[in-house]
């Protein structure tokens, strides 16, 4: 027993998957949504793409045109002392002079408007930055009978499609309620970070629902069944003047609308989730209650994954809580990749008394692993 | 006809709200939530205090307690140059070293965790800040037969009450929507500034129905009406990453629950509201549509209140915009006071083709003044 990764992993990595253009490249398939739908094993895979024509003197960021319904492309010069290229992920542009004007008895600054958290030292903290990424994503189909080797579409089941995910849609999880499988997923654009709704029953056409979580807000599962009279998510907003990033729960009455906002729980310093939570996997119901998986960041941005037992009738209250990961990067392709140092998960099956782990690794390639529900429990110290 | 300012402003001064403490003073009394209510117009005061005991070595920041439900104090050095007191409003304070490793290929620092965006020169961009404030508010209650002259109460209507609230609850807006007054308010606390809703029949017992708008998120209104069979309201999420303050619109069944979140408008370079917008009044209907009265502020942090015109059916759809200020700082308790050179209203009523508008004068004091609806349509073109 114990936990088992797949042989095959990765079971799924950037070059077994078509591009969706020509003169694109895939670099990471990862962090994918999970149901189960007949009889097949359905993964909503994140697919990360840039531009082939990769340039020693320009940083390119692949952007979606709600206009042109056209991905273009924008570069930014390498060279340039003012743009921060130090996150693989980023492009920190600088945009013009500082507009605010200097601090002090009157500056008014306290609000909100902050400097770009990733601002780098010749970079001023008064001018004004925007932030651009260096790849685009898209979430692509991929089915399976056995749940190892998956049948993947050639074509995204879901793009960018609007203002609010010209950078990209990432991060799918996929929960089944009523009979309708509910896709959210993270909308990325100069608008903000929010949370965005689509729902399935076929997973051949899909319905969009718009924004159910408003900028900044990623990490969001859903509930899979009605608790009492309401549904429930969980989310991770963020707070700028706080500095926190914390996982709230909230109420709704029809998975669209959401309310009755809670804090539920925060990172802890020194211990491995001690600057970054946020839920993963769409949480499942077993005899003791709700279970949730969740991935944590320490100091180094190591992301482990860990769980949260959440009670069946009151999912606000927290039964227990992993004090040490229940899985850690450690294989090569988990230690090593675009984001190194990474397992995160968006979904999982729960059967046979069984987590199956489809997880990202190293923000390159999605992986599977199975996790004993006991080992579970023992983890948790139940 | 045109804008006439009460003789009487500031129509309500700190000096005639009684403290909630004898050991407190009232340091502002502005940003008034309106209501008519049977024969009295009904103000939902915001009232900042602070200890009266105010040091030259140190600086205190009143703190709600929710185990004891007592209002502590907590005192920060002036003379550590760690501390940021730059701000009247704040206290950003020293609270740790850096706790991130520095940035490079694996740092993953992209995704939120901003420095505070406050921080000066003393100050190091990777330690870890905790961000107070300087006075703590309630909201009180005050009624008034002719508009100008109010009774105001000498206890607090609504005051901090939960984790949500420990800095206190600013900015109320009142809707009435099916003979029930709905009351928002901005909850600020280390978890967030969130909005959180309270309901009320007669003034004076309150329902509180939580948090609607998760972090980070003010400037909400609703819309006193339904509009087909939805609730919709205007909020300001905050989105750091990307470093907007945008007015979004959202949509409800029952205005507890929001979704459908939506971009409505943002900051206008180089106009009277370029750095910084936020809904203002609840909105009103005229035959033209819905008025909303907004406030924006330049790159010297003087606020002004304009207004837009909204579709009567479609309230995401915009008629018109002010181009430039319908109201303002000019008179001298506009433009000097705690936070000079600031008007800002959280209410009006609208009546006789008049919008007569309460609002907050630099923070300190609250004041009336009464607009023609006319004069709002010539500023808005029409």
């Amino acid at each position: 027993m114990g936990t088992v990764r797949a042989l095959e992993n990765p079971i799924i990595r950037p070059e077994n998957v078509r591009p969706s253009r020509e003169d694109f490249e895939v670099i990471g398939v990862f962090n994918a949504g999970v149901a189960r739908y007949e009889d097949e094993v359905i993964l909503l895979l994140r697919v990360a793409e840039r531009p082939k024509s990769q340039r020693e003197d320009v940083v390119l960021s692949p952007i979606y045109d709600v206009a042109t319904n056209e991905i273009t492309v924008k570069s930014f010069a390498r060279d340039d002392p003012r743009n921060d290229f130090s996150d693989p992920r980023l492009i920190v542009a600088w945009a013009r002079a500082p507009l605010v004007k200097g601090r002090g008895q009157n500056a008014r600054a306290g609000g909100m408007g902050a400097p770009p958290m990733n601002r780098t030292h010749g970079q001023d903290a008064r001018a004004t930055y925007e932030t651009y990424l260096t790849s685009i994503s898209h979430l692509r189909l991929a089915r399976s009978r056995d749940g190892l080797r998956f049948r993947i579409e050639d074509r995204p089941a879901l793009g960018p499609a609007n203002e609010y995910e010209t950078f990209g849609i990432e991060d799918p999880r996929i929960a089944c309620a009523d009979g309708v499988y509910y896709v959210d997923y993270v909308g990325v654009a100069p608008l903000g970070v929010t949370t965005c709704l689509a729902s399935t029953r076929d997973f051949q056409s899909f319905q969009r629902h718009g924004v159910i979580f408003h900028p900044d807000n990623k990490d969001v599962v859903l509930f899979p069944a009605r608790i009492g009279d309401k549904y429930y998510a969980l989310h991770r907003p963020h707070s700028s003047l706080f500095l926190r990033n914390d996982i709230w729960l909230a109420e709704s009455p029809n998975l669209i609308a959401w309310g009755r906002h809670r804090y539920l729980m925060g990172t802890r310093e020194g211990w491995w989730d001690e600057t970054r939570i946020g839920a993963g996997a769409v949480p499942f119901r077993t005899d003791k209650g709700w279970i949730e998986l969740y991935h944590g960041a320490d100091r180094n941005s190591r992301y482990c994954l860990g769980a949260v037992l959440l009670d069946g009738e009151q999912p606000g209250k927290i039964l227990a809580r992993s004090a040490q990961p229940l899985f850690e990067p450690e294989a090569h392709y988990e230690r090593s990749g675009f984001f190194g140092q990474v397992v995160f998960s968006c979904g999982l099956l729960f059967e046979d008394n069984t987590l199956k782990v489809y997880y990202g690794a190293a923000d390159t390639s999605l992986c599977y692993a199975e996790i004993p529900l006991a080992d579970v429990y023992q983890n948790l110290g139940l």
